[in-house]
């Protein structure tokens, strides 16, 4: 960490500083420039509170110069992590296209969709039980019946599933559950998160409503930190002053993410639009710029969905897509 | 619900869709304008997924006309809500002077900041013992010992405590603590508002970082939904692009809170800026425009608190504060 | 328009705010439902203030049903708008490959990176000589001298070139010129709007850091209003709370903007970001997604460019990215 | 500036660098830590581009340590700047109440309304003649006409006049009036801004929609660094996620900007709201949190203004408010 001084500091109140620092277990490299002399701190900084050293009458400004994120840094594992479910491999080249219904419905429901979009290519399929809703008053989802429902088809299929997980009582329930998904409005759950890093699962975390990159990258450590590295990030739409469209599809997030942590980066066309017929362009854009995959709300007959029927393909259209995601997939090679 | 029809919708079409609406129970009243033609849909809109309505190939526009929250509904409910605690009222023109430190780290510290706090004005004491943190290796509060020690502060001063709750689990410890606290993050944690909602204990419920208004008010709903109507809602500073400032403290959500709501509403000028000289000027312009109460960070010794300590005031400084809010309450009389 | 009434309104108030509308020409249709009444209004309401009504003791709220955009507005208009330069045609199906450096600094300078940006298949020339800098203290283009510098590019190249108009004054200086660019910071500039509107110059219109599409369109109809309809329209990253890059690309614009209005969309994804190496994945993603061309950023000598070196591509990374852009829309035809 | 390179950088990069940036003209002083070395920049580093020196490969960060603006900067000017308009002072202390309609009208009523906000209390009278409207079909303002009503009313009431310029060409319109309004839309237009700064009149500067602070204050510098030291800012609300309200008054800008500049610094409730009911308790806020001054949109007759009606108080409401804006004044002495 590098504290700047304010100009023309007393030399009484640097020493104190200083030997405040010292105290506290750091080494203190002092660096007089012309103007302004800055302190370099040597040591484990990662307990010392930045806003605070900012905060003193003699500092002008702090700066970590450490990455406060480690497990998922690249800078200490440059390679891809890929994760692994069953035969899937998600990261490092492997695309992975997550496809279902935004809420499991009936067993008629799922085991339709599923057989559709595993025709269609996904490799995977999605399903809500448990439903985080805004209002009190919205279907709350089925529940251990939904993941028991949607354990059937997976049998019928073939295709490993995924559901969202929003309380730590709820573990149990989803032990047999092939990847644990934690919504936005969960990211910084941290009780969850660490109950979710004593497993083994794969976790697919997705990224806050307003969350920056890094408090993004802190969450995935959460569940790091306690052992299970098997993290897969999914962008899903940031809230901004959008007028048309519910949230900002940030897929800038793609490469960037890529560049800071070596953990797969899928996106969520459907839920950062919130409307159909804008998720084909968007999940061709987040293909090119080289997301690991895609997670994708497909409903037979979205106008009597019970959730989110606004935002899902139909069967048909999502073979469309998958068309064409492979070509564009194909072309940026 | 208001569905308003784009321009030369087929006949066919239209009828389609009323008798869609009308097969899920609801009225249908049909007004023909000059160039557009509106349905009024009569009866229980609330499970009707509106982006679904507005995602239709003949549908321009819908509106809700109806509030999608009850309990916290001013319209129903004119009367402002007052939350007892003890003898202390917040709400209804009592004004609540919540003061303490971040966490709570040692028996001599909360005890000492209870006493001077006390003395200054305050009539509730704050200490965190769980801590939500960004960053998993940060400190993370004292946990149980925290409450205990929280207690004996009670007892010492008779201020009643108020500390924060981030998980289910947890209920049991705080069986003894006078008011919950929601932290932000857990704002949109569902299962735990349902839970609250159980318990008959005041809840202060904290907006999240970049929620809406109509969300807070809906996150206030799961509490009281479930029977519980002692909610105070606190602002706390929202995201922005903001430079200098960690937040950006939202003041006007105060009055319009007040509007829509009947609940007491409060304000937290330590969390919002994040900066500790600028917690005395937006706490006066929290009381300036009607706050119920004020929760503000004091601790003894800011430069060895173990967290946020750039933005707790020194208990002198809180008592000056506390002079100039009630010389303001008397202003705005 | 819709004006929702709140319920149990007193019929004196009522009549007296449907004859005040009647008194501004408006024919008002009144609809009484369950609970409450709706007022249709028929007539030009374009200059009815919407916020004035919704303000009002009886209004609960109100509603737009006609677009306040119509020039450059789809529904009044289906085909896509192509407009032409020289030999190079911008939408409806024409990619638009604009590239050169952020500044004009020599000819040599210019001359050289024209001709690597041709080589590698761009189509027209950009070059800044009036910039709008942040700060007074910053470089601020080299003015007159810059486009005389531009315009011998032009003719070595045989590349249209486009350069920023900052100000009405400098029309003249700009006859020449072939497109005329509008920056983000001048985006609601109207009286420089209205001045290119009364041109026949081809306007790049690139949309304000923080405006939301429909300030977007009306501030396209500002320009088209005044009779000139050779509008492009330009996503270059939106303000946000993002931590890593310096703006957050809003993608889902361009298909929305699509959808909206019939005018061609171009993205800069060099300013989106700030970073050369995340231009080009954004650039693919931009292409994938449907834009109708890409204005990028190119310099012979990225440290020694004198605005804007860190987010420019050197013209050896530009033409490999030409050839991936083109592959990817092969892809999606 | 401090510039932190990345670890084990090769020798040979880190003495490339280091000659770039002499051969700058700059000093620099070469501090190694244990993991990081950190290069001091000594001399004018002003127009060195930050980003590109951040965007290097060996560069971990960069940190410019000297404020970049210096005209407006209190490090170099400790003392408040006051504003001289006639007899009226603002800053330092000195309170100023700015009132009036949005736009002007009619000679009736500029008159009407700046009788009754003399009488109320206010000291400056506002009025609009160019109206920056974000669609051309909206009132634009009467134009050169409004200024000649205006300065009819100044001779009436005695009240200077303050009225807005959104063009270089009307500037000699503008010669006696005696305090110039920048519009938020404006704050980077920044060729006015320089004209502006070569003028001697009081320039009211509104902060944009979505600007930081320190974008603010560098456009503040524009107008000073031309030599027009006179002036003041002012906070109206910034762009976010709100629902209920147009903007969210930021007035936490208000402390932060006392702090980092000598400039007054008032409030514009009216705008930040868009609720005339919403404007008395922040006025009140604004004025509790130190703010120099409000400028507050009145009207006689609300429901008839040709523009902003739902934000205008009533002169007998203008009234009431002044008489607590007093209050509050006295009590925070």
């Amino acid at each position: 960490m590098i504290v700047v001084l304010k100009e023309n500091v007393e030399k009484e109140k640097q020493d104190q500083l200083v030997d405040w620092l010292k105290s506290l277990g750091l080494g203190v490299h002092i660096s007089a420039g012309q103007f302004q002399t800055v302190l370099g701190l040597i040591g484990d900084t990662s307990s010392l509170d930045m806003d605070l050293v900012e905060s003193l009458d003699i500092v002008d400004t702090v700066k970590r110069v450490t990455e406060t994120f480690k497990c998922g840094n690249r800078k200490f594992h440059p390679e891809d992590t890929v994760v692994s479910v069953g035969d899937v491999k998600i990261g490092g080249g492997n695309f992975c296209m997550i496809a279902g219904p935004c809420s499991v419905e009936s067993e008629e429901q799922i085991i339709s969709i599923a057989r559709d979009v595993k025709a269609a290519g996904a490799n995977v399929l999605r399903g809500g039980a448990f439903k985080p809703r805004t209002s009190p008053y919205d279907f709350q989802g089925l529940g251990h019946d939904g993941l028991e429902i949607l354990k059937i088809a997976r049998q019928e299929t073939g295709l490993p599933i995924i559901s969202e997980i929003m309380n730590v009582f709820d573990l149990p329930l989803f032990e047999d559950v092939d990847i644990l998904q934690v919504g936005a409005r969960n990211m910084q759950n941290f009780d969850l998160l660490k109950e979710l890093g004593k497993t083994n699962k794969p976790i697919l975390l997705k990224r806050g409503l307003a969350n920056t990159l890094k408090e993004f990258l802190m969450s995935a450590e959460y569940i790091m930190a306690q052992g299970n590295e098997n993290v897969i990030l999914c962008e899903r739409g940031i809230r901004t002053y959008s007028d048309y469209l519910r949230n900002t599809l940030d897929l800038s997030a793609v490469p960037m993410l890529h560049e800071l942590s070596h953990l797969p980066v899928i996106v969520d066309p459907s839920h950062a639009t919130g409307i159909a017929r804008m998720v084909p362009p968007m999940a061709k854009a987040a293909t090119a710029c080289g997301a690991d995959g895609l997670i994708i709300e497909v409903h037979n007959d979205p106008p009597h969905a019970l959730c989110d029927g606004a935002q899902s393909l139909r069967p048909e259209d999502y073979a469309k897509l998958v068309t064409k995601i492979n070509a564009i997939r194909e072309a940026i090679k």
